[in-house]
């Protein structure tokens, strides 16, 4: 079962990006190229029925599955980047953290009208980056069509902040 | 002829990250799926025969197709990333820019000894950065099969900074 598998080599960094937080590691999948294979089989299959238009990816770990699914589903595949990072007109959503805020953006001739997009990213933690991106599609007349994750971390509940934009919330193992 | 297509689709931005540059902005490449294939075949047709253990992609436009390339290659994908962005114990090697310096950082257990190790990025310009991967293969035992990029930018001659690691350096298409 993929989750198992996925469980067997993501790995636990203590204190990373500061002191308390145990960070998912997902490197080691990608050292693995069967097991990528198999990570991005899962995620089109979770996918494919959503009749999806497009993909849009969260920089920058939210770019390896994000990317390689749209490839194999054959459908654009479209970053959303820091505030900056891109270099074409964008259309930016700024969202709170818990100590200040953060802005991500997205090229504004990227998502067309009424094209069914999913979410990509490699963690759902709090679900704010995602949220951010939802309404990204949002304002340039996308619809969102889902989310997917690799790993989702069950006690921080950031699926709450995601069912008001779809109920299609995929993840491929929880901690 | 891949090269053609890629011209018609990569978009020159000006100013871009500052004033007086034009930045390839490779985006709308993404966004069609067909072209993209097009491109990770290309890329694959061009380095099958360097017989690749890996392929280290540089944060983070890198990331794209060098993820896919690996996927397609069936190799492991290793990142290289900005100082502080990976979570384990890594490896880093500064080098220096036009105005101050840069440091990029790879896990340290990512690349084996003898491996044969491919670099990949987006683009090509004066090579800093493709030789401080390149630096970061040797310091692992690895050795450097080759230089794959997107676009090159002929007049700033990076290319020369990089013969000395490999004659093999592929670009899809030269500006």
């Amino acid at each position: 079962m993929i989750s198992n598998k996925l469980k067997a080599v993501i790995r636990d960094v203590h204190d990373f990006p500061k002191s308390g937080i145990i960070f998912k590691d997902i490197t080691p999948i990608l050292l693995d190229a069967k097991l990528t294979k198999e990570v991005v089989s899962a995620l089109a299959k979770d996918t494919e029925h959503l009749n999806l238009n497009a993909i849009v990816g969260i920089e920058s770990r939210g770019f390896w599955f994000g990317i390689m699914l749209a490839n194999e589903l054959g459908i654009p595949f479209i970053p959303i980047r820091k505030k900056g990072k891109l270099p074409y007109k964008t259309l930016s959503y700024k969202y709170d953290l818990e100590y200040g805020s953060a802005e991500v953006e997205v090229h504004e001739d990227a998502i067309q009208k009424n094209w069914n997009v999913l979410v990509h990213d490699d963690l759902l933690a709090t679900g704010g980056t995602a949220k951010a991106a939802a309404e990204l599609i949002l304002m340039q007349g996308g619809s969102v069509a889902g989310f997917s994750f690799v790993v989702e971390l069950d006690f921080l509940d950031g699926r709450a902040e995601l069912l008001k934009y779809s109920k299609n919330i995929i993840s491929l193992t929880n901690f």
